[in-house]
């Protein structure tokens, strides 16, 4: 069993990256130092460029994979490809191989602790959807925005609802997030004002790479939709509650997410994932043929967490914990509905969950359902209440898998909040000023 | 005055494409040919990669901006470099200067007859927006599924109402358009089928280029953003409206959009419409301020019509006119609310106008409006009928600026309508295929 395989490197019990995981990313050695690929391993990077370069892959003679800025051209080469790269590597990396372990001079061209290194995205991402697949999560809002006898709306249960999300302001995990500003109406004004958010949140998300394209106009059936993932990511879809409900009918959310969606640096390989393979919530009515897959070993057991750390503060203080096995839409029905109409997915895609609640107020997966809309504040540790993300606070996402000893991590998304910019309407009067910007 | 400039080459009276213009495009001379940047210049492509290879262009030294297989280099360079180019090439394609003129062996090498070439996707198209904001037509909408008496939404009049769309879906004129599938609710079905769409439609837009980025959480203002533009482009954005219908609450139109939507191939720079500024309507209540701009000249006066041809008819029946002066939110507020939130643009960042419709059923932007949801079939000249789009129709958009003997036009978006694909959903029952296969 794949549990027992060992590296020569030492890997704490509790971490996330033991040699049966290795997830994909991307690292410098400065800010403005070479990119190139890695993999996690323990509390080091493995430096792909660097082990090809030496000719310890021979993956492909000629090829280029890792000494890449981003990992499309690696997912581009194909699925066998990646488990024959995943084989050599555990291989490679074993207490049992003397290849690179007694060759020390590589190794040190080789690891690098990971506090010593940049992460960046680790691919770049020509397309970003997102879907909207809990039930937990859409009944929540539904009982809050609309009626709690009809939370869910009629197309809700017959296919995995999303929208067309905003590419270039996906960012790493660890990049600060300005509070975005714009128009917010409130409820006894006749017109918006000018504000900086004031409802800011948090979603907690995963999110897939498609890692095989399909031509425009070819949809990917259900048989065939899991071959075109190549692994997952954690996923924040910060969201400015206050403009998302001024602006969100009839196109749907536009400004409340496209200011940033932070994801986690390692992406998780569908291969790493397969023991914790689990079943997803039995599906009612039945969905129609081209989204019908046996719900037996089509979702994961992922634990999920949300920590904020208020600006100041010592501790950080869980404020959700739940699992991706709740999720009701498939990533597989996700990825063929989104083609059936003849949609062109392509390699480096990021495809969210949606928010990941569960059914218990501990397992909603943001603020809105965790104080539902402000009337239920949490307490911090530290006595400080929220409502919504105040100027400072960190949001920290990790994810995990574990069982048997076995422990595939993803590690975590983070992220913190700067004070909104100070705009200057200088062409206007003070008055009017005064009477626009808060 | 620019009018009377001529060039050496001659150019029909009613040409769109006149020295006045100079249209950006990408051509290849087969399917699979080297592909670079060209103008266009009456019937002919006027090759720029060969005109920097021979030192005729000088913008930048060492620079290659034209040996390209999209325009995003250039439009990188910035506006100062595009007015120079521009200048460059009406000096250099005039009737007065002799040096390309009198060089025969360099123009067999330069022009290009444009029925001979491959007009390709002009950028790389990063992003793609869709705005929603020609009051008419949000007005006509609103009518038909909402209440004609409050058709408009409360903030429609405040904000470019806009959302993410599909940028891998974006295709050049003169792509064939499969007929898009999958979930339609009929009214007195208890339960969605799995259809062909029933009523594909089009819409008449117009697109405008990003050619200027802004950095993640760096507004754009709304004195700036017209800097921020470089030039226009037809925009035909198909529509499943069945689909659309079944779908889009809450987070918008998805499947309905993402299966294609047409450019034209020539890019009209903001410099050549400059004679052809117009005032845009009056805006009731005044934006607030990050939005408020002079509207005297913040429009276009662009002609704009479709044009149907059936399958097999003799004739293109003209299906609208209308114009791009109508819009009630300009190009400059549109981007800058884009950005408001600290959305970044790219370049090359395509931004669609949403339909343009106008006042009169003539100027309707949609069949979806032309016909009213099908009760007010059009009949066309060669008897048939039409409420929405058949399969082998082609949809033809043209738009041109006229006045003083001075013509600057966009050519065309054309698209072709082929029949749904036929799925098979071989793991189930004949009577379960029958029931929700139409």
């Amino acid at each position: 069993m794949t549990g027992q395989l060992k590296s020569f490197i030492e890997v704490a019990q509790d971490s996330d990256f033991p040699i049966q995981n290795l997830p994909f990313g991307v690292f410098s050695q400065s800010r403005e130092g070479k990119r190139r690929v890695g993999v996690a391993l323990g509390e080091w990077v493995v430096d792909l460029a660097a082990l090809e370069a030496n000719g310890c892959l021979n993956l492909h003679p000629n090829e280029n994979y890792f000494n890449q800025s981003t990992l499309n051209t690696f997912i581009e080469s194909g699925k066998s490809n990646w488990s024959k790269l995943r084989a050599k590597l555990q291989n490679l990396l074993s207490a049992d191989n003397p290849e690179l372990r007694d060759n020390l001079v590589l190794r040190d061209q080789v690891f690098f602790k990971q506090s010593d290194v940049i992460l960046h995205l680790p691919v770049h991402i020509p397309g970003y959807t997102d879907f909207y697949s809990s039930k937990e999560h859409a009944t929540n809002v539904g009982c809050m925005f609309r009626d709690p006898k009809n939370a869910l709306l009629a197309n809700w249960s017959e296919l995995p609802v999303g929208y067309n999300g905003r590419a270039s302001s996906v960012i790493v995990s660890g990049t600060d997030v300005v509070r975005p500003s714009g128009q917010i109406k409130l409820p006894n004004s006749e017109r918006p004002e000018f504000s900086a958010c004031r409802k800011l949140d948090f979603e907690l998300e995963t999110g897939f790479i498609v890692g095989k394209a399909n031509r425009l106009g070819e949809p990917v059936s259900i048989e065939n939709a899991w071959d075109h993932i190549f692994g997952m990511v954690l996923f924040n879809d910060w969201s400015a509650r206050d403009l998302q409900q001024w602006e969100y009918v009839p196109l749907g959310p536009f400004n409340a997410k496209t200011f940033a969606s932070s994801i986690s640096p390692w992406i998780v390989t569908m291969e790493a994932l397969e023991p914790f393979k689990t079943h997803s919530p039995i599906q009612e009515p039945q969905p129609l043929h081209y989204l019908r897959e046996d719900h037996a070993k089509n979702s994961y057991d992922i634990h999920l967490s949300v920590e904020l750390k208020a600006k100041n503060a010592e501790h950080t203080d869980v404020i959700s914990q739940t699992n991706f096995k709740y999720m009701y839409w498939s990533m597989a029905q996700q990825l063929t509905h989104h083609t059936i109409a003849g949609c062109n997915l392509q390699v480096g895609d990021l495809m969210g969950s949606g928010t990941i609640s569960g059914p218990t107020p501990e397992s909603y997966g943001s603020l809105l359902e965790i104080t539902w809309n402000s009337s239920k504040p949490l307490t911090l540790s530290n006595g400080e209440q929220r409502s919504f993300i105040q100027d400072g606070d960190t949001l920290i996402m990790k994810g995990y898998c574990q069982k048997e000893g076995l422990r595939i991590g993803f590690g975590e998304v983070s992220g913190k909040v700067l004070p909104a910019i100070q705009f200057n309407f200088t062409a206007h009067t003070a008055e009017e000023k005064l009477s626009e910007t808060v």
